[in-house]
């Protein structure tokens, strides 16, 4: 695709999404992206450090950029509901592929619901960019290849759901040398996404990193994903692979005890990193102490990777050609 | 005003803003917020540094947190037309007070244009920006102070306008000790605003910074303003100062011819200053290159600081009153 039909369907993209989330109720917030470790995703290791040479300083804290504004946003949804944040993540990658960015677009939700009605809202919010994006097409307002047009048109109102453990399974009956357990890499993920008919596709209930402290788990994720209480051993997790893209938006209901957060937290992989950075449960104080005091409601919330949703409107398995300013650790401009 | 109120208008701004923007015609871009030198206002000094502890490095450059999307808009300008973007501005700005924040949002928009047409698309988003708020008090979707509707409603539709020189004529005639060349301080901007009835307005042609080299002038304004062919010395750029948030709005008519601008960033205070903190052209040769090989079109733009505006709106001399998460030195979390 050219430039010009890159930069249309980014400005597009964002419109609809944010018309849609506006109709549905959300109100934006803009979140800090200089943080303590309270802005990072689960993988502290790829924090970008913030500093000055100069005379600032932030009375010995350790800064950072921003990798979500998820605990920003929970923050507000007893008092305020539905809330969205837009904005920069950014991650310390040194991969220069066609996969990875250190810095894009993210559009992140929090809402008071349960996991079922999160899922709701992320196929609300992907199917309004595809329609907003066929009926801009249409109007002449913007140029999408044939192959787009068809696939936006094609997408369904509702998508497949597989569970992590029927992924497992599918992958296992197609050859696949993966156990239960193991991180569902890009490549599987496209396979799943081949059998099941080039659709967006939910993979939920991952395995729950705080299940069986005693074995070794790869699957890393967010410390204050709701446990399933049904089905022992999963949290309340669903990733959205999308074709292209692969994945798009990874979401969870989310842990809204404060003792119960601060165990899962104190246990996380993620806090042992940090440990070793030098952090420590200061960096999440705000947050905590905020749960403590004022108790908070069962919500959800999920990040919507829009350079991956980029990738799938506009047909590009290579992200650098789905964002207007690429940023990975050779395009520092 | 509470913290409900806040949230509430800062959304509910913003979403005016860009309605109207787009409404216009402009597109929306999203700028990288990690940059080399290339995403610095006039003060190279305030520049937050990024860095990694980890294994990541981006081949020897320095990267910097940005304060502006502006060379980014340029960039494309003559191929897109209108551009805008909205995102944080950081500032490694020492002052705890009711005047400074470290982050902050801003919307910024190039175009094609002479000066005259800039000034009146600033006057369009701020009028936009106050009627929508005002219609959406009287629908009941926020509430505004009584104070505030009233002076919302009254914002006219077209803002006066000073010089510099003007402003400066005035202040003496009210007996302030200032000369030509000195900076407007904002005690001053707020007398201005007294004696034009506190509505918006306008300081325009701002002292050139090149214009005499041999005379020391304490108004720094970016390098690349264009100065003003009927009057000499002087640049074609406005701010725009509102009650309560003074200086809301930064503008500029832009050279955008190759040579005379690599003269001006040379010649600029801010690149010396580069220069004594590691840099040099390399941080701009992206743009530059760009612009000597391509060319570019007449064209101008602005940035909306977007809190200074809420300040305005609320009706708060402090500006963390304004915003959701104020960010400053003593506030990270």
């Amino acid at each position: 695709m050219s430039r010009k039909e890159t930069i249309a369907a980014n400005a597009a993209m964002f419109s609809h999404a944010r018309r849609h989330l506006e109709s549905e109720g959300y109100v934006e917030i803009h979140v800090p992206r200089v943080v303590r470790a309270s802005g990072a995703c689960e993988n502290v290791n790829t924090l970008f450090e913030v500093s000055s040479g100069k005379d600032f300083t932030w009375f010995g804290s350790q800064s950072y950029l921003a990798q979500t504004g998820q605990l920003y946003l929970e923050a507000l949804v007893p008092t305020v509901g539905r809330v969205y944040c837009a904005g920069p993540s950014f991650r310390a990658e040194g991969a220069i592929d066609n996969r990875h960015l250190t810095e894009f677009q993210m559009i992140e939700i929090e809402l008071p619901s349960d996991f079922d009605g999160l899922l709701r809202e992320i196929e609300g919010v992907v199917v309004a960019i595809a329609r907003g994006m066929v009926s801009d097409h249409e109007a002449g307002k913007l140029t999408l290849s044939d192959e787009s047009n068809a696939r936006l048109k094609e997408c369904p109102q509702v998508f497949p759901k597989i569970t992590y453990d029927e992924a497992i399974g599918i992958l296992k009956e197609t050859g696949e040398r993966i156990k239960w357990g193991d991180d569902i890499s890009s490549a599987r993920e496209k396979m799943l996404l081949e059998h099941f008919g080039k659709k967006p596709l939910f993979i939920t209930r991952y395995p729950d990193p705080h299940w069986d402290h005693g074995r070794e788990i790869e699957v890393e994720k967010f410390f204050n994903m709701l446990p399933d209480p049904e089905y022992k051993g999963r949290v309340l997790s669903a990733d959205l692979i999308l074709p292209y893209g692969g994945e798009a938006v990874g979401s969870a209901a989310r842990v809204h005890v404060a003792d119960v957060m601060l165990s899962r937290l104190k246990n996380s992989r993620m806090f042992k990193r940090l440990l070793a950075l030098g952090g420590s449960l200061e960096d999440f104080r705000w947050y905590t102490d905020m749960l403590e005091k004022n108790g908070s409601v069962p919500h959800a919330g999920c990040g919507f990777g829009m350079a991956r949703i980029a990738q799938w409107i506009l047909g590009t398995t290579d992200i650098r050609e789905a964002v207007v300013f690429p940023s990975n650790r050779a395009s520092l401009i």
